[in-house]
């Protein structure tokens, strides 16, 4: 994709702070992070969507964002964090090229790392009941 | 383990919506949804994180995690979804066993599925430089 930054970044077309590379990812830091370490993890071959991917780049993408977790945790210190990815504008996507964020969560500042609101509502059993049929349908 | 929830439920020793179970993975509806189509996707021997997690683990759970997602999107109609994984009490981590989270951005209620802040700041070439020499050092 000819206007793709993160296609850019993989050709080098523009710079990054590259962490690692595979036949199937590319991992760089954030350069606008919600915290020290804030990495995006993506694949090469250009999708806006994950479940666009091949499974060949799903399996890579997986194995590269635990190394890249590990070495992040290694490098700052930091356990807790969050594993994102997000699919479309609704979903906060912003560039149109899947890519999965590691964001730690530091213990000495609260108001760094990924901030989340979760209002969840018990669904009825008759709900799930409907629901898991329909997707079970599509498996 | 033997007081875990998740583990219950990969055992039948608690009830659960399943969708998709594997060799190294199970999938089910969160019975308390943030959007309709809320799924989890789950490691079947137990961890805490997700760098904790086997090789093998990793690159099962990111296939089911993407079968699933597909199939949530067919059968609910909503292409737009985040998926989150968080680590530790800070992240959000309520449940100590690995879990992804499917979770769909429905259009017609802004209400539903994940709320995200993102209070992200520029960091400084210095910045940048220095964290990614560290994470290096640790690939």
């Amino acid at each position: 994709m000819a206007k793709c930054i993160f296609c850019k970044i993989i050709k080098r077309e523009m710079p990054s702070y590259k962490l690692l590379e595979t036949e199937h990812s590319y991992a760089f830091l954030d350069i606008f992070p919600l915290s020290k370490g804030h990495s995006l993890v993506i694949p090469k071959s250009h999708a806006e969507f994950f479940h666009e991917l091949s499974d060949e780049s799903v399996a890579d993408l997986s194995q590269v964002t635990k190394k890249v977790a590990n070495a992040v945790i290694a490098a700052t210190g930091e356990t807790q964090y969050n594993i994102l990815q997000n699919n479309g504008a609704r979903a906060h996507q912003v560039v149109k090229h899947v890519h999965f964020h590691i964001i730690p969560k530091p213990e000495a500042d609260s108001q760094q790392g990924l901030m989340i609101e979760w209002p969840s509502a018990k669904a009825t059993e008759d709900e799930l009941k409907d629901l898991s049929a329909k997707v079970l349908e599509k498996l």
